[in-house]
Formats: C-alpha cells, sequence, structure tokens
C-alpha cells in the first residue's frame, strides 16, 4: 500500500514526485510519457531561474532533478482508479497497485473523449496496447492515437491484427505497414451494440472489431467517477482538494493559466496537502 | 500611471514581476530588499529545475532572472496603498505612484503588529528612516528592527536623534553608538496622547518622542485598509485575487506551505489575474 500516487509525467507531476521524495512518502509515480506538450516549447521566459530556455531544456531540468534524487518513474498508463473505504486501486495495463491518497497531474485533455468511448470500455474499447492487442489477433481494429510517441504500440497493435484503421490526431504521421490504412478525419463516435461495431465520423464510418484510444493521459472523469469538473477543469480548492477524500489535482488540469510555473506551484502544494491528509488518517 | 504595481522582493513577487515583463505590462515593482528569508536557507532540494541549491543561489537565480531582462526594482517600502475609484495611490516614502492594480507579495509577517501601532501611524510612528527621520533632530527615539538589514537605517537616525533606543528582534544586532541604549526585549504597545510618548515593555516602558518601525514589510492590513485577511494570512480565491477588486496576492502571504515553487506559482498566477481584471476594465 503507498501512501501517495502521483499520476502525470508534466510539471505538475514531477514536482509532486520531488516533494514527495523530501517528505520521505512512500510513493508510486505514473507518467506514461514525458510531457510532450513542455517539450515542444520552443522558447520559456517566464520560468523563475532559468531564463529563456527551451521547452526541451526545461523538460530535462526537470527530469534530471526528480532522476538526481533516485526517483523512479513507472511507465505506464493508468487507466482507472477505484475508490474503497479507506484506499484507493489503481489499474495500469495488466498492473494494479493501491494508494491511500491520490494526485492527479494528467494535463488537460487535448481532445474530448469520443461520443461512446466511456460506455463501450472494456467491450471494444482500449486504452492498452500490450494489454488487450492479443484480443485482436486477426480480426479488424481502428487505433485513434493524439502523440506519435505512442507509433511503437501501434506498430504492436498492426502485427496481431489483420486490419488496422489508423487515426493520428497528430501531425506527420509515421505509420506504414500493408495492413494499415491511415485515416486523417476526427472520430465522431463509437458505435455497437454489446460491443464495439463501428467507429463514426461525420461523413461515414469504419465497421471495426475494436477501438484502441492511444492518449498520454486518460479523461479524468473516466479515470474515477465522482470526480467533479467544471468547463473540463477538475474542481478544486485552495489546497488542490478534489471533491473526493483522498484525491488531489495540480497543474493544467486544475484550469488557467497553463503555466510551468503555476503547475509546479501545485504540484507542491497538492502533494503537501496530501501528507496533510495522511498525518489525519494516522 | 501603472497597470501594475507589484510589491515584494522574494519569489513570489520576482515572478509577478517576470510575468509582467513577458505580457509587456506597463509596471512598477517595489522590493525594499532582496528576500532575507530565501538567502538565509541552507539546502533547497524541492525547487523543480534547479537541484540542491542554496537560498543565496536560489535568490541569485531568481534575481538574475529578472536582470537579464531589463527590469528595475524600486528598492523602497510601500507604507500606504489608498484605493480611489479606478486605481491604487501607493505612498513609498516620500514618492507616491498610481497604479490600476496592485499585487501585493509581502511574505508572512515574522511579528504581529506592536499594539497601537496603526493608531499613532503618522503621529510619531514611522516605517521610514529617511522620510521622517530629521523631524527627530535632537529627540529621543525608539528604533524597532526586525532585521540587520536596516542597520544602516538605525545610524541615520542615531546621527540625527540625541538618543535612540534600539530594540532589535533579531541576532547579533551591530549597532554601537554613544547615543545608543541596546534593548533586548519585545515591545507590547505604543501609548500616548495625541501623539506617541511612550514604547512599552511587559516589565517597564522608556518616554519616547517617536518610534521607528523598520520592517521588511509593513502588515498588509496595515497597508491597505479592508483588505480580508484570515489567521494572519491574506484571503484569496483560486485566481489569487483578494476581497477588494483589483488586489491581488501571491506567495507566503496567502497561506502555508510556505514554499518557493507555491511562491513563483502564484507570483504567475497573480500576474495573469491582474491582466485578465486589466482586458475588463478597458
Amino acid at each position: 500500500m503507498y501512501d501517495i500516487a502521483i499520476i502525470g509525467g508534466g510539471p505538475a507531476g514531477i514536482s509532486a514526485a520531488i516533494n514527495a521524495s523530501v517528505l520521505n512518502k512512500n510513493f508510486i509515480w505514473y507518467a506514461a510519457a514525458p510531457s510532450r506538450k513542455v517539450q515542444r516549447a520552443e522558447l520559456i521566459k517566464n520560468y523563475p531561474g532559468l531564463p529563456e530556455i527551451s521547452g526541451k531544456q526545461l523538460e530535462w531540468a526537470l527530469s534530471n532533478h526528480a532522476a538526481s534524487m533516485g526517483i523512479e518513474v513507472c511507465r505506464k498508463l493508468v487507466t482507472g482508479i477505484y475508490p474503497d473505504e479507506r484506499h484507493f486501486t489503481l489499474i495500469a495495463g495488466s498492473d494494479c497497485a493501491e494508494a491511500k491518497t491520490v494526485i492527479l497531474c494528467p494535463g488537460v485533455q487535448a481532445a474530448d473523449p469520443i461520443a461512446g468511448e466511456e460506455n463501450f470500455l472494456g467491450r471494444g474499447v482500449s486504452y492498452c496496447a500490450t494489454c488487450d492487442g492479443s484480443l485482436y489477433r486477426g480480426k479488424k481494429i481502428a487505433v485513434v492515437c493524439t502523440d506519435g510517441a505512442f507509433e511503437g504500440e501501434i506498430n504492436y497493435l498492426l502485427g496481431l491484427a489483420k486490419e488496422g484503421i489508423i487515426v493520428p490526431l497528430y501531425k506527420n504521421c509515421g505509420i506504414s505497414a500493408p495492413n494499415a490504412r491511415i485515416v486523417v478525419k476526427r472520430p465522431c463516435e463509437i458505435a455497437g451494440d454489446s460491443r464495439v461495431r463501428q467507429l463514426k465520423f461525420r461523413d461515414g464510418a469504419e465497421d471495426v472489431d475494436g477501438v484502441f484510444i492511444l492518449r498520454g493521459s486518460v479523461a479524468p472523469t473516466t479515470l474515477l467517477h465522482g470526480l467533479e469538473t467544471k468547463n473540463g477543469h477538475i474542481v478544486v480548492d485552495r489546497a488542490c482538494a478534489c471533491n473526493i477524500a483522498g484525491v488531489f489535482a495540480a497543474g493544467d488540469c486544475t484550469g488557467r493559466p497553463y503555466q510551468y510555473a503555476k503547475a509546479v506551484g501545485e504540484g507542491n502544494v497538492a502533494l503537501h496537502s496530501a501528507a496533510e491528509y495522511l498525518d489525519k488518517l494516522a
């Protein structure tokens, strides 16, 4: 049982992890991938103490800080969080872990969930290539993907499936396989009966046996049922506490301004609030 | 008329100033002195991006960031803020300035105000040696001082006054002048009639003509009447907005945790909120 589970590899998650380590907490830190958003920033002028740096340099400075403290990161995507009476169970691919508190730092979703996504989760919708890929051996799948970082997973899926409709929601998709067809359109609905049957676009549909959605993070409300959000942001108080006891959130997910300094500040505050919450539990 | 007046030289104030510069705002940044609190930190492990640095190094990194952007700091203590219909007048020593918004980053007060302090302000109580020193030529004064950084001002006052009772609220007071008497006690009240007559301690009192109080910052509620505080902290919402429209606060003054990352995060948020407020005014 961990004291704290931190979810997210951006500045807020890194800040929370650094503070968890300083406070000597027993914690697990999930980050499916380093923050692409930070890496892509051309020039950052307002991260206090590091004037005029590129996004890559900031990402390195933050990751290196955590690494220099011996903090390990679990490179798995958390796909579900289930609250129990006094703890939370976290599902990450085929693994699960338990923690007394959770700090959510998933960033802001680049896109809204697809209609039907939540409804068909576990009935043809999957977030995890390595967990569920083998279920689609010889079948026809669609893969909706938000980031080139996940192309390795797409290739893995294409090695198993008979046919793959690849829907990249990013530029310069590098996938080319004889059984793959690239569709550059926004998916608008996942449809079916007891299971997924179709991925729909505005101007047509593809019949499929399953839909993989590869994102850096799962929408917080899909991740944790009952989590209060407003206009797409997780609602938190000044202590970064969410509406569910023991759950805290930090960074872009809590709202504007989308700023690195705000994110590291909230990562710090959320961790301290979680520590205080744990003290009261004890 | 400035768009924004930022008050405070610690991490929150520096962060606000950096962001004001990035957003091209017309602003004035007051900081009576660099943050002693930061400078004194032995080892800081949790300022993300700068692992294992001393307080002096962090203070340098932050100040240097602002300086590298050509940001100038006004080394004056703001002693009063007076709201008008659509702007604020700020008094700093013998200067005054006008601004449409104010960002308060004064840190937390090391000590509560002294009883009577506010009541006798301008009637024998002064926060500014250079502004009011000449009024006490040949008289007997008390100087209550929270930081060795202000000993230059004490010596200036001792050069004017006939006699000075020096009350250092810090260790290793370096004042030694023939007309000075060091009193190592906590003052508990400033008393008088139409003017200051006495500085009282628990076990006695000194008759004086005036009391100088030399602190790095003036208590926010003394600075700005009507400002809402709770348990010694300025009450702010998630946007760092105070109860008075156009006034924002950031850093330790808004409450725990007293952390550098929180302070720079709030400095960033407060500045963005002020910018949004200005957009609505326009």
